[in-house]
């Protein structure tokens, strides 16, 4: 699609497949699959927070304004799932997807099934796909305050980090490290009482952490329902974006891309192989179980693709 | 130990030197130093729950009891750790170790640093040295609502998941599936309002998820500050055991357990060879990148273990 102009629904169908296809890959169709050199990488936003934070609202708050500048923008929302149910939950997801009727606007749900990180398997490749139909900005959204945000971290530009007063759990969270993945924070629902008190917390743990001369991760207050703070959430993302084309070594993004990537696609083959292993095997010492693990990443690659010399 | 009896302060200092030498060691003397059998397992218990649930006071009141049945408890407390500045946060945690006064009670805290599912590396290495010190109980406590609770899943028989009625996220993170990994269930400050909301919800999902005849969690009402459903906690936990005893497999314990040993070995050796990589291969394509990793595997394990024929 060119700029200015949306995908039209012969493109949205062919985007949906495309989805669809990679998020059912198996490790050896993720890795034949990109023996070509990537596409044009769109600016990627990770929105990501507590639950209830009101995320969904603020991107679609955050993709109005964009939609207005000729943006388009691809959304890729990852759902907690239930590993006994293996069930999408969609709740509040279905609000998004009816604002989403702009053309130019593309959500998709996914669910977190499977992968070790609480993000969904092929992830790495969903992102890429999304770039390659010529979103402008592609955004993932991803519930929960924990070792997600750090997986995002690896995956996209920008991470948002949404907030809200009411959440005891606030400052808790700042301290186990989520607040340093954040280059930019939104207190979200800050009409609430307490939006002061932790606006000026994650502030004095901002300063005290990055005065290190590098980016200083501004805090926004907003409230998504009232459109209030969008405008600034937008400045600071744009904002965040220059700072990174002048500062950021794009080596080291590719290589924290790539290996982000390579670790989960090695994990996945490895639950494939132990999955093979006779009960047997397990009760072996561990170094030789870990020998024959790796054995067997080689050994069944070889068989799918075809021995080599 | 024998029972009844506690560590000696010699034997408190060979387990807590033990805990920090498996804490520091690589991938190969994790390998290496488990070709033995492993020791008679002890009654492994997880603690989980957001941040500011009261996890540590609940262990402290719960082992209280458990002391009283001259049972030896050993407690290893996972504490988040910011990626950025590696320090390990102790925050109240303090609180529990003054209280770890009791010859038979042991509690260590470890930051979980590296590892890539929020606990630390050589995790199932602890759990296990824990148990070769001759404890009845080990308890693991770990802070957080989302990925982790699925990783300590893996590696305790019993799971007690610690809600608070306070917190806003709570409906929220039991829709992600959290709730369906806990055999107990425990609503912390019951004394707050909110308390019987949030156990009625808890109970309705439970009994929706879990009505196919096997354990049906229990929701214990409790305010550790107050001492109050401590007992009915500790019932709780005995019932789940015994279930265990009459209807779990084996084998698919151990298998479990032995799974998740070797794909966080797996991960950590990959981030090694990772590291290794010049920056240049990070460039190819990701299908030669793999098998690159995955060469890279073998050879250096062959490297240090000494050339195979």
């Amino acid at each position: 699609m060119s700029r200015g102009n949306g995908l039209d629904p012969k493109q949205r169908r062919a985007l949906a497949q495309s989805l669809t296809r990679i998020l059912d890959a198996s490790v050896e169709e993720a890795l034949a699959g990109l023996a070509d050199a990537g596409p044009e990488p769109a600016q990627r936003l990770g929105m990501t927070g507590p639950p209830g934070a009101g995320k969904s609202m603020l991107i679609c708050r955050l993709a109005a304004r964009r939609l207005e500048r000729d943006r388009r923008i691809g959304v890729l929302a990852i759902d907690p799932t239930s590993p006994v149910s293996q069930g999408s939950i969609l709740g509040d997801r279905v609000r998004m997807e009816t604002v989403a009727e702009h053309p130019a606007l593309y959500v998709r749900s996914v669910p977190s099934r499977r992968a070790h990180d609480g993000l969904c398997d092929n992830i790495a490749d969903l992102l890429l796909t999304m770039e390659g139909f010529g979103f402008d900005d592609v955004v993932l959204e991803t519930v929960g305050v924990g070792q997600v945000e750090f997986a995002v971290r690896s995956l996209v530009d920008t991470v948002v980090l949404v907030l809200v007063p009411e959440s005891g759990d606030t400052i808790q969270a700042m301290k186990a490290g989520i607040l340093e993945t954040a280059d930019v924070i939104v207190v979200n629902k800050a009409d609430l009482p307490g939006a002061g008190k932790i606006r000026a917390e994650v502030n004095a743990i901002i300063r005290r952490k990055k005065g290190d001369g590098g980016w200083l991760p501004p805090v926004i207050m907003a409230s998504a329902t009232e459109d209030n703070g969008i405008d600034e959430l937008d400045d600071a993302i744009e904002r965040h974006a220059a700072w990174l084309a002048e500062h950021r070594d794009r080596e080291a993004t590719r290589r924290e891309r790539s290996r982000y990537h390579m670790q989960n696609l090695l994990l996945r083959r490895a639950s494939e192989v132990l999955d093979g292993t006779a009960a047997e095997s397990f009760d072996d010492a561990l170094p030789q179980l870990f020998d024959r693990l790796v054995a067997g990443l080689t050994e069944s690659r070889e068989d799918k693709v075809g021995r080599r010399t």
